[in-house]
């Protein structure tokens, strides 16, 4: 990867050579007055190139657009005097961005050794001799093959049973789920062991990610995602469960995950020469809601005080039985639940990561549409969900929106004029602020001293881009003329003040549950970063504004999607399937609102970064430094 | 039952005051002149009531219709001299009917411990302390209830499960399949233990028969039968085969009988005040075919060598998975086959009969569609298929018929004017002869010498009713002015054949399978006839023809539809439904034609009763004191 020295601050990032430089400035956190998200509208990005090759077109007064230059070799780049940053930012760290994290080690490792298996059996055709039944005759083989007495078998595969033996003269392969008494889910013609596949797919409340699983080798074929249509019903688990009370809604939701999941399937399945009625499991791994949307489960009673659901263990499901794309052996599992907002995906992301099998004392944060969150190791596991609602998604921000193209993912501002630099992704014309975005603006706002701790902005600010709206003070990210939408698109008091909730939710949210075990945050090891949400995260930032613990950053693991990755590896291995159902087992869950101190962990949470400053070390220290 | 006293012969009868006098003749082996099936029109069963009281039209010149004549008490008739039989007839016994005799006593006994349980639970409703899942609380109090560590869940109860527990207020009752482990089928509200219903069902190729069985009590609730609707498509299962391998055929074969045994089991449980969906168990036994068409299995490898049927054995089915009116919960079942043409109607029958739990050497014999044969006891049991073909059924012969109204179902014959007395099923006009007709037909022409043991008639009885017509030699038994038709109804020399070889082929098999055993005819300790056809049989008309071995009488049973009464047996009790399995892994089967010995067998077999008389020792005395 390319060098990119930035002067005159003399900081050097690395970028890939199809990343922009305007990009490789806000990774080495310089600013650059840019104004229209990378989309090559503002002009406002010139830089110098110094030295080193580059691609991008010149400017004819001089210079490159930066959200239009790429490096084709170490390069050097001068950033001119009316964008460079003053000594507060030189003093901010080089920003760690998630995705150059590493995912933990250990996570995807797996040794394959599906539940499902597939036994070639090469069977002595029939004759006036031996013309026992076909099912007889594969079920003594198999008796044998296993050294089992007994034999479950499903039904449905006598239907093709007499057809698949002859195809091949006999030599045929079953497929059998290895329990006690294993249970012969189908046959295949001839030898077929080669091809076994898995979809393993976390169903997200927002998104459904599936990955076409090759159980032999462990290799991922492809990988897709879509949304969960059944955002049009409700953007959150509590407005689906109120949907589903109406007439046919629950009906509804289940169909439009079931026809979601079944397009995804169809789409990996085709990518890769692969009959869906080929598939051996559908491995599952989603929320409380949403497991019960899929199974069509009545969802009403987890909204309802005590808060029941109708099951959070699951039975193995024929995944025809659902009408999804699969043959008559094809299973269905779903990953198990632990509570009604402790699901099977935070179940399958703990198994991913293995901190059920380790020492160190590991925090697992899940921050999506809803926060889950677990503490534990080998010995004990206790989990929570936290209410942070979705700030962090967008949610209940003026103009929040979901990470799409087009959406604010990273700020910088000038501190002294106050001027933006934005990153949008897709580099096209901002329309929005997605969660990293407004992470990156929070925290940007709040260390350049623009808010203050509370979250209010400083009223003698002399600048246009802070004003009093309608609504109260706001920051002004972007003026209409350049944004999408035709209007300014801006950062409001009140949006503050969700985002101060939700991080205080979580916060206090650790801190609870902690405490209910008897220990504190300074004792934890190791933090893991679920969710598509940390993969996108700025570290430096999420600690800055107090949504992370402030812990030596080199303990801070992204495992992206970990529901997906347990999802897999349960596919993969029988001993992963069994974990899962021995980790819901072990969670203990608390309801965090029941415990006496939340509150006042809570209260003292709604400040930036705390209102304990001792609990943020380096945060305090930064702060110190900066004045 | 009134006694009726036949003069001048002084024989009497017991019958049941709603039947006629004239059946009660046919009962004593008395002949009275009845041409029109007793429907009245011949007018000639003139009697003539010399004591006791009556029922019935007197006629003008006197005397009343014997066939429209009821005994009110013990009554004394005369039989006039135009009708008298001659000392032949007075040689015969009496006839022993088989609907007057004993089923086997044993046979419908077993106490009632079905595999389907209903048990009742008082669960703790749930609270904040206590918010476990549905699904686990139910399981909970199983797990501990039974005695168990582990639980199969049907994942379809889930649906129905947080309204099923809420209804009662969290009394339940739970509905297992005890297996190891067991099978948690389905769930119901409050306490309905009491009510626990299975449907037995024999799927025969001609008719099927439903008994709704209370699970509880024992007892039988309703009973009802039809006509198997794939009659139309092909009289026996040779042809059904060929039909099912048209396009659709075997999914026409298959909706027909699922469609016809839904409507048997609406009809029952609508007599009952009972929902289909609350059925337990559909218990059922069919020959291999109608097991084969039922499950949507392919049935063409069954007809060609080496004739593999797909499977014999069969697994657990989900009742609402084929489309029958069933709840989530309710299973079916299907008893074990043993070979292509020995299906689980014969398992099942076996079983019933308790022939394989005891001592007595058994020869079970079931004649319909097709003639199956077992021998054995506790010890061993052989079975085999007899090519009888459907000739006892009224198949492949020329004015055969079912048993229907209008069947001609008993005929006796003056030995002297050749005039027939026939009776009807239903008293009504004849149509056509049925199974036992056509027996009791045969065995009068050749006790009478109007056939002789070759099955040809006499050519020197110079009767109108001995003719030749234009397929052979026939016998005229109802002229057309009497008959239905309006055709006249003949008995041909080329029916006797068909009849000859068909008993032929059901007699040498029974010694053909004794002999594969080690043992002959003499050791036979007991024989049970199953199925309708026995149920209707004079036995010594059977033995006459020699249908039936000659053998003390008092050692035959009839047992009637012994594979419905398996079927009920295997729901009402965990350990038949076992047996059923343990049974039809006993059996050995036998390929007849495969012995070395049949055909001569066969072709001995193919006289009246046979070649060798000694082999029918009360026959043969009969026809010497005939002379
Ligand atoms: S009238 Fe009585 S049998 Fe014909
Ligand atoms: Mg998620
Ligand atoms: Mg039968």
């Amino acid at each position: 990867m390319p060098k990119v020295t930035f002067l005159p601050a003399n900081i050097t990032v690395e970028i890939p050579e199809t990343e922009t430089i305007i990009r490789a400035a806000m990774k080495a956190g310089l600013h650059i007055n840019a104004s229209c998200g990378g989309a090559g509208v503002c002009g406002k990005c010139r830089v110098f190139v110094e030295g080193g090759e580059v691609e991008g077109e010149p400017l004819p007064e001089g210079g490159y657009k930066a959200c239009t230059l790429y490096p084709k070799s170490d390069v050097t780049i001068r950033i001119p005097v009316e964008s460079e940053v003053d000594r507060r930012a030189l003093l901010r760290p080089v920003k760690k961005v998630a995705s150059a994290w590493l995912e933990a080690r250990e996570a995807a490792q797996v040794s394959i050794d599906p539940a499902i298996k597939k036994i070639y059996l090469k069977l002595e055709p029939p004759s006036l001799e031996n013309n026992m039944p076909d099912l007889s005759r594969l079920e003594t083989a198999l008796l044998q093959n296993l050294g089992v007495e007994r034999l479950e078998v499903n039904w449905r595969l006598l239907r093709n049973l007499p057809y698949r033996l002859r195809e091949k003269n006999f030599e045929t392969t079953a497929i059998l789920f290895e329990e006690t008494p294993p249970k012969l889910l189908g046959v295949e013609a001839g030898n077929t062991t080669k091809r076994h596949f898995a979809l393993a797919v976390d169903i997200g409340t927002t998104t459904i990610c599936a990955q076409l699983v090759d159980l032999v080798s462990g290799k991922i074929l492809g990988e897709t995602s879509d949304y969960n249509p059944q955002i049009s019903y409700g953007e959150d688990v509590i407005s689906r469960i109120e949907f589903a009370r109406k007439k046919d809604g629950l009906k509804i939701l289940h169909e439009k995950v079931i026809e979601c999941l079944g397009k995804l399937a169809q789409e990996l399945c085709q990518q890769n020469n692969i009959n869906p009625e080929e598939l051996s499991h559908y491995s599952l791994a989603g929320n409380t809601v949403m497991s019960h949307f899929l199974l069509f489960l009545e969802p009403r009673f987890l909204r309802e005080s005590p808060y029941v659901p109708v099951a959070s263990r699951f039975p193995l499901v024929p995944a025809k039985d659902l009408g999804l794309p699969a043959g008559e052996q094809t299973i269905l599992t779903l990953a198990p639940c632990v509570a009604s907002y402790v699901g099977g995906d935070i179940t399958a992301g703990v198994v991913a990561t293995g901190m059920a099998k380790e020492d160190p004392l590991t925090l697992f944060i899940d921050i999506g549409t809803n926060g889950e969150i677990v503490v534990g190791n080998k010995d004990f596991l206790a989990c929570a969900a936290c209410s942070a609602g979705p700030a962090f998604e967008g949610g209940g921000i003026k103009h929040g929106m979901r990470a799409t193209i087009g959406a604010i993912e990273a700020v910088s501002i000038d501190p002294q004029t106050l001027e933006p630099m934005i990153l949008t992704i897709g580099n096209k014309k901002p329309k929005g602020i997605c969660g990293s975005g407004i992470i990156s603006l929070l925290a940007t706002l709040f260390i350049e001293g623009i808010i203050d701790q509370s979250g209010k902005f400083r009223r003698d600010l002399n600048s246009p881009r802070i004003r009093e709206g309608r609504e109260g003070w706001e920051y002004v990210l972007v003026w209409k003329e350049e944004s999408a939408t035709g209007e300014d698109i801006v950062f409001t008091e009140a949006d503050i003040d969700n985002l101060i909730r939700a991080k205080g939710a979580m916060f206090s949210g650790y801190q609870t549950l902690l405490e209910s075990v008897g220990l504190d945050i300074t004792m934890v090891e190791r933090v893991i970063l679920a969710g598509n949400f940390g993969s996108f995260l700025d570290l430096e930032q999420a600690i800055i504004i107090g949504l992370l613990p402030d812990l030596p950053r080199e303990n801070f693991y992204f495992v992206g999607n970990s529901s997906l990755m347990g999802a897999r590896m349960a596919a993969l291995s029988k001993e992963v399937l069994a974990e899962m159902e021995r980790v819901a087992q072990m969670m203990t869950h608390f309801e965090l609102s029941a415990h006496p101190g939340y509150m006042d962990y809570y209260v003292s949470a709604l400040f930036l970064p705390h209102t304990n400053l001792d609990l943020f070390p380096t945060v305090k220290e930064l702060l110190q430094q900066i004045g």
